[in-house]
């Protein structure tokens, strides 16, 4: 494996977890089950302070994110961690070699546990080439955010029964989606077959490699499917001229209930949160008291991040440390 | 009652503490007589940490404030809880929306204790409508302030035994102030005479429907009080055309030696921080050893906070969960 | 002694921790050797936390410092205390004044422990004269830093075993580092002998007087070093008119492996970090695997902390409290 691709793998056995890609079923599927005893332990309002007391979770965000380091920052506590936010600016120069000063301070410190969200792609790998801490890899630039996938995955499951054999529609900005790929990457995984959606601008090219069936039609790619996912309009892609307007954008690739309609009747709508609506999603479908699970994924957040947190740390999924 | 004023009602026996307007002296005294303990238990450097553990606040922060957050931030770890802080800027558009779906995220995450503090008259309100935390009003835009008015009752009546009978003279910019708001509602239901003092572009129309009286001279309105609560004078106030300038402030309407004689001999001398000196007081005025009771004001804080979780979280005050 | 020298003076039995300049080894060892044992406890992945258990121990940040803030906010959670975080913007006017306000707040929030870093030299010490806490200087201005000069002794110390009679070179900008100040404080007192390296801009006259020797040609600075204390080059000196260009200072003043093979065989190399590497240091030099010690500071930094909030909070070294 060339060096430059080594940096986004997720080697099996990992006590990182940096991505989704090639993961196989049976490394993704314990997460899931040990999630499910935390969506329980939560429902009850109990904690489980033992697990991870005496250890130290760094929240590193190069990039702000209240949703995400909030998410990490309950786990952490309701585990028992001792939990630090760094919130970085990265508006200073040099930024590579300050990468590996972080990490070598962060060992210094003796960090078990670190949580990286970072603007460029690979930054956590690289973090994870040098740190003696497990990374959790909380959003890399274009390239992967696997607690949500994992998380997304829990939500299906738990409404579906399995993943195996739904058809799952992807829809809006995939191209700089990093949450699309490690989606793309679990669904596929598990048997599930994936439908990407969106203006041939937010469309990469070559994404059927991945497994996936592409669309730039709204009405067809939803006919039929099991499962929605919606994805956040950045602004920028306004602004950068990939999207005539949001007015414009809705018309074509927004969610509304005429829409929903085509899906399978009773199919799920997620989004990752948080949502423009009226941009790329409708109140009406958004809140939708039967179909969507947006607010589920929230919570399922919260237990699938206990449940990274519990197996990196116990080392049940260690073979390089 | 119409849905508008609604928004802005604490009816009597809710799980939350939005404002102080119509809630009964038998609501009132329980908080303050609560308080009373913690203000023991925080001299002798005790802590009470099995009240709320396992439980989560959120310190939900939408206009920064280091001194309020830091005082619910103590208060939340003193009793045990989980304490984490969300700053959210308000720049982003949508917001009511968005508020909305951070009341869904918020509930997702299994908060327990929400103290929420907001530009927007009313948004605690909204929020609570929408989550299943105890929501506690940490300053909503020109509405209120509840827990600085119990704190501020606290610290009057320690000193003065009761609230019943006093007159208290408010200050400065009674328009913009939550606090001024805040007080006259606790004060006039606990008895006291509350006069308001300021130049007439800082004092509201009809505010005297409330129960006050309204002076613009500093000299007559401090005519024989008991207690002066000096408001802080916002900037924008002065650049904004309201007050000609700083000095000039000073000489009309601020607090200093010769306008403290004018009240009652060993009146109290309060002012809910940060202060300007030299600008609405005087710092012989601000740092008078016997009258001036606003470092008390600071520590009374930290037990109302304490005696305000532990009430809601308790469930002694719900009945609506 | 003169009111304007005690503001930075540390006097021996001092129950805060201002600055080391006129500090007795007698009182600096029992903070090396303490923190000797947060070494090893802090390597087990142990914690002490009945030690500060609910003590509140405030990081009041008046200028921003991850690095430093998170050092500390470990320390005083693995030794369990509250740790609350005050990151305060000195943008406001009417400073002094604030200050003061602001250590009235911390005395009524019943602070234990206060960790305070200021944009000014004599902040900390200001705030100790007026609050109950124990104040810890982390950086004010050009004044002191007096834990980064301790976790430098306790690092060389594991190293070469003793202080006395080493010498160590402190380079670079030493007009404006605190680090420096503190570093040749203790040094000084411990027995070393130290040389200031630097361009004449950068040398602040008359610091013989301190008891150093100062070179301005790096090379015969560095002869015969037992060790080298690289300083971090604030950017505002470049484009202040100070240094030419980073370019040419790093010709002049940087550390490479040329200028370390100057120093005594295995000499160690450190820096307070974060680094500039290729403007004040090579990267080959920063990374040297036997001579530069840069992480081991860090590691130091916990433990230095750890043994510091112990001592102090402890009382032990308490005469005015």
């Amino acid at each position: 494996m060339p060096d430059s691709q080594r940096m986004f793998a997720n080697a099996d056995g990992s006590r990182h977890l940096l991505g989704l890609q090639g993961m196989h079923p049976t490394r993704i599927e314990p997460f899931l089950d040990l999630a499910e005893s935390y969506v329980l332990l939560n429902r009850q309002r109990k904690t489980q302070r033992d697990l991870l007391r005496g250890r130290t979770l760094i929240n590193l965000f190069f990039e702000d994110s209240t949703r995400t380091r909030t998410s990490f920052e309950l786990a952490g506590k309701r585990l028992g961690a001792d939990v630090i936010n760094m919130t970085v600016s990265t508006s200073s120069v040099n930024k590579g070699e300050t990468l590996l000063d972080t990490a070598a301070t962060l060992n210094a410190m003796r960090t078990d546990l670190l949580v990286v969200r970072h603007a460029q792609s690979g930054a956590p790998a690289l973090l994870a080439q040098k740190v003696e801490a497990s990374v959790i890899n909380a959003g890399d630039g274009t390239h992967e955010h696997p607690t949500q996938a994992l998380l997304d995955a829990l939500t299906i499951r738990r409404r579906c029964g399995s993943l195996a054999g739904l058809v799952v529609a992807i829809c809006g900005d995939v191209a700089h989606s990093r949450v699309a790929r490690s989606n793309i990457h679990l669904l596929t995984a598990m048997g599930s077959r994936v439908r990407v959606i969106g203006p041939p601008t937010l469309i990469p090219a070559e994404i059927e490699r991945l497994g996936v069936e592409v669309f730039h039609d709204m009405d067809q790619g939803l006919d039929g499917v099991d499962v929605i996912m919606m994805l956040r309009l950045q602004r920028e892609r306004m602004t950068g001229g990939l999207v005539p307007s949001a007015r414009e954008y809705f018309r074509f690739f927004g969610l509304d209930a005429a829409r929903l309609a085509r899906a399978k009747p009773g199919a799920l709508v997620m989004h990752p949160g948080p949502m423009n609506r009226g941009v790329e999603i409708d109140s009406q479908v958004a809140d939708h008291p039967e179909q969507s699970v947006i607010q589920e994924q929230v919570e399922m957040g919260v237990a699938v991040r206990m449940a990274v947190l519990d197996r990196l740390s116990r080392g049940q999924d260690r073979t390089d440390r």
